[in-house]
């Protein structure tokens, strides 16, 4: 397993709730957390709920200064923003989870992208970072509730550059109960992505907070 | 659990490596299971390799003799298939387990689906069927190996006729090991289907026969 010790871990939108559960359980894992935002107020107010010595600060700022940098904002400004942090992302490796899903009364359904997915959207965008695409079904409830220890889940982790898949795959595993599991190349993150939609639909039917384990690995 | 106790199942394409599978497990679980076939003649040594009493037939026959029918054809031939046994699979509960999938040198990717899905091509097709997704994960090596016993799988069942996917759910877990969990409408078929692409990856990194499980369900 690679070694992620000491690696500082930005999370742009970090004031949303998966980047919030994201944020706490790596602090909780001892590493230097950046929560970014548009407003640099209100990521200091999240990173200081999450407390753990979590640090909050304008996008831009946290994309700057850290190692690693993961994207979780809403899909509608992903786009735009990673255009206006090109220069700071530059060399890094970046991981997205932005999931593109649109709802109606039928409940959640995958967005057409036009790069394929939000993952090759940030390729397309970044063309000097590493992209990896991940942790997109982390559920923010489980990530965020004190009384979960351990989190039953597989974080797929998609690339092209094994060298980032594997430090994110070692990331993934801070969280207590995760394993990370390489999921392919960037080309096929439309379906990881998408299939967000699905576990939706799962825990409305089941009342859960669905998510994947991969048998036979 | 819906009652399918007496049920008969036609596979088309169950000459196939994920059909002949599937046939073994339902024929193994005491089912009629009629193989389809363009060749009446390799679907009945089809259904004699897999013995338990399961019979072959050309797949017009074995559509309109059978109480559920799962379509496992290649997807080449998938459309024109379906669109020449609408009157055979009409009014029946139609399983579509296809997936559209290209390979290259980089291996498995999914192929744009006019209509979004092979599962939703099946359902725009027969409109007079009661089309449901699922069995995409099956590894067929698992489904053909006598030694193993139980199948470390969830299958993830689309549709959006109720009856239909719990009856499809009470099939699934005719396979000893095997679930069946909602998965959610048809209109989220394609990246179930598209996913068997990210599963080929993850076999090939761990050299694995990777399945999934649903967690908290």
């Amino acid at each position: 397993m690679t070694d992620v010790n000491g690696l500082s871990i930005a999370i742009l939108g970090g004031t949303g709730d998966q980047g919030k559960g994201l944020a706490r359980r790596f602090a909780l894992a001892g590493h230097t957390v950046l929560i970014g935002s548009r407003s640099a107020e209100r990521a200091q107010e999240a990173a200081g709920s999450i407390g753990s010595g979590a640090r909050g600060g304008a996008n831009a700022d946290v994309a700057a200064e850290a190692d690693v940098v993961i994207v979780a904002v809403p899909y509608e400004g992903h786009k735009a923003l990673l255009e206006s942090l090109r220069a700071e992302l530059a060399g890094k490796i970046v991981v997205d989870c932005v999931n593109p899903l649109g709802f109606d009364k039928q409940g959640a359904y995958a967005l057409p992208v036009e790069e394929g997915s939000a993952a090759q959207q940030a390729a397309a965008v970044l063309t000097e970072s590493r992209v990896v695409a991940a942790f997109h079904h982390v559920s923010a409830v489980l990530l965020m509730d004190p009384a979960v220890e351990k989190v039953d889940l597989d974080v797929l982790v998609l690339g092209d550059d094994r060298e980032a898949t594997d430090t994110v795959q070692a990331l993934a595993e801070l969280i207590p109960g995760v394993r990370g599991v390489y999921g392919g190349r960037l080309r096929n993150a439309h379906q990881v992505e998408a299939l967000t939609a699905n576990l939706i639909s799962i825990n409305r039917r089941y009342k859960a907070h669905a998510g994947l384990r991969v048998t036979d690995v």
